[in-house]
């Protein structure tokens, strides 16, 4: 569309209209302080004052090189690019090149405005953790974001686990990097399959990702929407114990009670006791009964066919890493030179980021650089959906139901009345 | 928060272990295919297995400087910045830079996962132009966009409009600029103030407005929410004559009608008809008034503090422009050796982006480059839900009325029942 006024426009009425009037000095206008080079030549008025501006044709204005064969003089020319008002976008602004001088509408800076919201606005992001205690979830999220959120944690005696029922704790932390804020929650669920019975322990998890939803449905639907707070679980990281021989019965049953409600992550834990070849297999294995169970973990969005092919090949070994073999350390070790975060063997040193040694950095760059919004956006347009589109079908039943007893109680009334 | 685990931490507890264990020759690690330089020692097993890592003092890696007093032979480093995945951000990478050793989590990416996002799904925006017929309406809308809108535009004579009533008329175009996808919506209202007669002509504009509030309300109120057509009008250019002494009797009713509902940008029109002196003097004026009438014309959101000088300077500069005097054209002429949008008069050269000659460019600077994503933020936080406020409040006063109602009209009958 815009193209079409882009091409340059044949000049030919113009150069009449120069060619039929006199007068060639140029001359000094006062109060537009800019110096006019054309010849004077007068407008033709159309008949119909009020349409004239619709008549004539539609051209665009586009720019001559300097090579231009007309000469004119020209002075003070206030759109000079000195002149021109710095552009709020600094280094992000797409007008900011050598094709500065085509026209353009602008509106391409409008990613930017979103861009520059979001900054002012600040993010927050809830990720839960799930899966039996022992395999390193605490760890695993201080590693991931650079903090420490259990500094508080009180870990229970295995007395006090036999009898234990899955409890659901929240930390939150306020963490900020290149001026980009992030209010963090973790959801953890201690307790979750610690004790000798497990039947229904995935329970208590889905009641509190439906609470959330439910408590979100309620805000949303009331007369003050501001300040909402959103508690919605945008990620689930369910840790899969590396001892078991694929999933165990627990993990199955959880992961297929709660993937309609959350975006749920499998993790392979502890990769540290398997070779890399026990790992490769066991992820298979995973992988495979993730599918035989039907089983709907995160999928990760399709790459746009316009992608570059760098980003289309690490999105593909994104895909391929299911589930994530990661190992954790909250404690600094030296190897080939660097202090990195490890774990000493008598063997040798794991490293947690070295992605020869487990899938942490992978992990981490899906879940944080590349694909934390697009959590949160599936958890809004999906997961949320659902939930809401199920409240009120059966809250739609519900009235229906009532409205089919009202009548009949009224009628009954009616016809017992003396 | 995330400052305190940057801090370098001192290395005695590990000194003291290397210090302590034997042999010091580096050693290959098949497996891991990481040469290891650091001396074995096997970790020391805490007394509660299940709490050693979080027993463990808790810190941060950071990378020495190749200064380093301690030297170790390091080979075939998997972390070396070649074999580092490439950013999917670009030149948009807040990471990409000198720091970048520095430990991240990297959740500064978030803004670009926005912007990447946004430009996904592409941008809509509708703007609505009022004012009476001849202000130029129609041509400073092509000129902003550089479309043409009004191809099939059909001017009525001035017998058909003595009887006009306002009707509201939609134009949508389909615009991209530099990968950013626009759906344009332009409402205008040919009829307005034209009649003999224009009491209450503000009306069907106001139930225009309220109608897509409506649908937008009844849309998102509904089970399915995916591809809800968003039809609420965005910002409302209202055109001023610049033959009236300040605001009329008709501009003040307007704006007064309208600006709960909308975002209104009043514009000074066709202000080559007034030196540079009287569109200062008329702009004061109608500032003044709209001030005395109590009209809330569209607010530029306040700077940040941490904005820099020249942004504030710009945008200062922009709220006292109010009302934005311009000039349109369709017609490109030749001033000082370059073709630009403009009127040819006997006394000079009218250009349209000059900023010595009109507010144009300010107002597209605004309207599109810098302010178009607030004027969407402004509808949709504050005018639609006004609406939505006042929506929900009717009708629950209707429903406690009905319920008033019904236990009357069931006693009537029972008591008049034989």
């Amino acid at each position: 569309m815009i193209k079409r006024f882009l091409e340059d426009t044949d000049d030919t009425e113009l150069n009449k209209f120069v060619k039929d009037f006199p007068g060639n000095e140029s001359y000094h206008q006062p109060e537009a302080k800019t110096r006019v080079s054309r010849p004077q030549v007068s407008e033709p008025r159309p008949q119909a004052p009020e349409l004239y501006e619709d008549d004539l044709e539609f051209r665009t204005p586009s720019w001559p090189q300097p090579s231009d064969s007309q000469q004119y003089c020209s002075a003070s020319a206030p759109l000079s690019p000195s002149a021109r008002p710095r552009s709020p976008w600094g280094k992000l602004d797409p007008y900011d090149s050598s094709e500065d001088d085509k026209e353009y509408v602008g509106f391409a800076t409008l990613p930017n405005q979103v861009h520059r919201k979001s900054v002012k606005k600040g993010f927050d992001f809830t990720l839960m953790v799930a899966g039996e205690s022992g395999l390193g979830k605490s760890t695993l999220v201080n590693s991931l974001f650079l903090t420490d959120l259990y500094r508080d944690r009180k870990l229970l005696s295995a007395e006090e686990r036999i009898m234990q029922t899955v409890e659901i704790t929240k930390h939150a932390v306020d963490i900020e990097e290149k001026g980009v804020r992030l209010r963090l929650t973790i959801v953890d669920t201690p307790g979750f399959g610690d004790a000798v019975n497990n039947t229904e322990c995935w329970k208590p998890v889905a009641e509190y990702i439906d609470q959330q939803f439910e408590q979100y449905f309620r805000d949303e639907s009331g007369l003050n929407r501001k300040n909402i707070q959103d508690n919605r679980v945008h990620c689930c990281l369910y840790f899969i114990s590396p001892f078991g021989h694929g999933l165990r019965p627990l993990d199955v049953e959880f992961m297929k009670a709660l993937h309609q409600r959350v975006n749920i992550v499998p993790i392979l834990a502890k990769a540290d006791t398997l070779t890399p070849l026990e790992v490769e297999r066991k992820k298979r294995k995973i992988r495979e009964e993730i599918e035989l169970f039907g089983i709907k973990v995160y999928q990760f969005p399709d790459c746009d066919s316009d992608e570059d092919e760098d980003f289309k090949l690490q999105d593909q070994a994104l895909k391929e890493s299911i589930p994530f073999a990661v190992i954790g350390s909250n404690t600094v070790v030296e190897a080939r030179g660097r202090r990195v975060r490890g774990r000493l063997y008598p063997w040798g040193i794991v490293e947690v980021e070295n992605p020869g040694h487990c899938d942490f950095v992978k992990l981490r760059t899906m879940l944080v650089r590349t694909h934390m919004q697009d959590l949160k956006d599936v958890t809004r347009e999906t997961h949320y959906e659902n939930y809401r589109a199920q409240c009120i079908q059966s809250m739609t039943r519900l009235v229906v139901k009532e409205r089919n007893r009202k009548p009949r109680a009224q009628s009954k009334q009616v016809s017992g009345s003396p």
